[in-house]
């Protein structure tokens, strides 16, 4: 922060204070771990995406769309008609009710946008918002740039004596909770299932936070980008369907996630009026509308998917892909935390050793353990992954410095190739 | 504003008071004059969109990108290198200067997301921007958003005896922008060719605006989204060129106005790092990166434009259309602002007249007489405009309540059938 403020003497006209806060200047963890200051050949299950295309079927649709006049030029802000319609129809069930396309839907330029339009329609300076550590890091600068203020509570791991923790052995304390809670709390986010951590939440979990939010009339945040990648029969439950909650409850879907298409920049968020509203009436302004073409590739993905078995198939592929990886930890004989839905497994590192004249970035001084280890695993070992401790706010991230974040959206074949890469960790284990 | 606080009322979770600024809430004359609320075969000359399809090689590009892997993943937030060293390659000559692509270049999700990040990037609260009236609507609210404060200088129109009037002939009161400066100015919008007049500022009118830039220390944002549509051999000057300013400038550029492309989203800011590199913080966060398959079609477009002599041909083809457009025009005897660029023409509509029981609907109640008047043509004869005094503030809105904005940004068939219907207008004009 210092740094920025500094910085920001050498500028002729000087940027916004608001730069100075939420790390928005920081170098971030991606720019550190991108593949360009890693080796050439380094296997990249750092950041979440696939080394996949996105189905052929629903590429035809984009391809399709390409060939009009109507879906090369601007969509309605509330995006296309026919998503919209698609949307409804697929998330109507889940829901239980019949989701209006005029009122309830909005499409918008990726997740990220969707979630940053909220932040801009609901926040006043000085609110405070609650997110779970670890948190996906784009919420922090994304509540400071609205004037917001985030407040911390961590997801307590489990204990180093459990070797065989899943994703549910992260834990919250409700009485850690409540007292984070003040009269400037507005809004709490949800994210299930989880990034990092490949939780997801149980009904039981879910209803604790549902009763806090209902007694000081919280705005629920409920991010569930990974809805349709979960595992083991475990079952995604959408927080605006427990009693009281659609009211105070906006929930975020991406494209990018559901059809291996991270690049299309299509999201959608689902709620009642009184928070699809003045949430369109934000991103107008930011985006104007989202891009045509995918919106229309999106459309077809979510019409076509139930006649396809699309999801439930992906999903399965998914589950192979994290056993690939899991099994690859196991014969090293290190721990981890079963990912039940999402694409990340947490692994734990602390077991990992390197040698004492091991030479570190600069960019990595004064940064946790994990930030070491995943370095010496990407240039040791050549398989690069993210350090936990950056998903926590300064004064938890100790929390997180035991574990390193890797990504399985990738094919088997690169999976398995990675697996064998990490057995050569064996030698620098301790017990 | 009123009505806005009001509803908030009504809501289980207040939204921001930002949202009571600007403009935010109204229902804007886009949904006004949208297409469901008009006659069903009204021409829609309203929006500015075109009614035909980009070129063809370059939406080949937008298929084989999705052909590939990598184009459908995201991209880097400062835009996929391909379409930075196009940007690079293509505006370096017009620049006089080698635009460096990583830190002199940024990709933003159109060329609105890009003007809404720059604001977010060097606004405090209070601060003061300058915009000329008329103006594109989206500056208000986005400026409001980020804690800033619009501050109105009015382009005079021509008077009414000037029946030649060019987009030349409105003019800036030199004095009056000076005085509208305050110690809290921070940033001045420039836009040419402008929207909705048409007008290409003159060198001499830009270096007035220039030397206050200097003797204030503003930043200028100049909004150059028509930069390939300038008529009558008239020449386009970049802000940034004239003498000192480039440090203090950033450029806005559109592939949707370049190619006929407006649903991409896809546009691109041109400034030095110090400009640069803070808003790429601030887009960074609001959208994270911008859709891959059609930044890669907007490379092809900025690779091959040069060899293909698109951009020549394609002025020459938007004043053919133009052309159209004013020879009904002059065959109904009505008076006009000759526009040197951009795809709009302003109307002079202060001799029409209609009915005294004309039945107008309730949403323009209040409006001004250009209201009525863009009503009145799009249900009686079929053509859709858009009133003028929405893009002035309440205070300035009678000086655009003599102009309807015609977009002839339409093939020649639907702009002949226009013309032959604005005919019908010659018994409702008053001498």
């Amino acid at each position: 922060m210092a740094a920025a403020a500094q910085a920001n003497g050498k500028y002729l006209i000087p940027f916004s204070s608001r730069l100075k806060e939420g790390r928005a200047l920081a170098q971030d963890v991606w720019s550190i771990y991108n593949a360009a200051n890693l080796p050439a050949d380094c296997i990249n299950l750092g950041q979440g995406y696939m080394n996949f295309a996105p189905p052929q079927w629903v590429k035809d649709a984009a391809e399709e769309a390409l060939q009009t006049v109507a879906a090369n030029h601007y969509s309605h802000p509330k995006g296309r008609l026919r998503l919209r319609e698609a949307i409804s129809n697929f998330y109507s069930p889940a829901f239980g009710k019949n989701l209006d396309v005029e009122s309830e839907i909005l499409v918008t330029s990726g997740a990220n946008e969707g979630q940053y339009s909220v932040f801009t329609a609901f926040l006043e300076h000085g609110d405070e918002v609650i997110m779970f550590e670890p948190f996906f890091d784009q919420y922090l600068p994304s509540v400071t740039f609205n004037g917001g203020k985030p407040v911390y509570v961590p997801l307590h791991p489990p204990s180093k004596a459990n070797l065989k923790a899943t994703s549910n052995d992260w834990t919250i304390d409700y009485d850690e909770l409540r007292r984070a809670i003040t009269p400037r709390t507005k809004m709490i986010i949800v994210n299930t299932p989880h990034n990092p951590v490949g939780k997801v939440f149980s009904r039981k979990e879910l209803e604790e936070i549902a009763a806090l939010a209902t007694e000081f009339n919280l705005l629920v945040m409920s991010d569930e980008v990974y809805d349709c990648l979960v595992f083991d029969g475990k079952e995604h439950i959408r927080f605006a369907n427990l009693p009281g909650m659609w009211d105070r409850t906006v929930s975020v879907y991406s494209a990018g996630k559901a059809f291996a298409a991270t690049g299309w920049r299509v999201g959608w968020l689902i709620g009642p009026p009184a928070i699809i509203q003045p949430t369109l009436a934000a991103s107008t302004r930011i985006v104007f509308c989202s891009n045509s073409p995918l919106q229309e590739a999106a459309a077809a993905g979510l019409e076509q998917a139930r006649d396809r078995n699309f999801f439930e198939t992906q999903a399965k592929e998914y589950e192979e892909r994290r056993n690939v990886l899991l099994n690859a930890f196991d014969k090293l004989g290190l721990t981890y935390t079963l990912p039940e839905g999402s694409y990340f497994v947490l692994l734990d590192i602390s077991r990992l050793t390197w040698p004492d004249n091991y030479h570190f970035p600069s960019s990595i001084d004064g940064r946790g353990r994990d930030f070491k280890a995943c370095w010496f695993i990407a240039t040791e070992i050549g398989v690069s992954s993210i350090p936990v401790s950056e998903f926590y706010c300064e004064e938890h991230c100790h929390l997180g410095e035991s574990f390193a974040r890797f990504a399985f959206c990738k094919d088997l074949d690169t999976l398995r190739n990675a697996g064998e890469r990490l057995q050569g960790l064996k030698k620098y284990l301790k017990e």
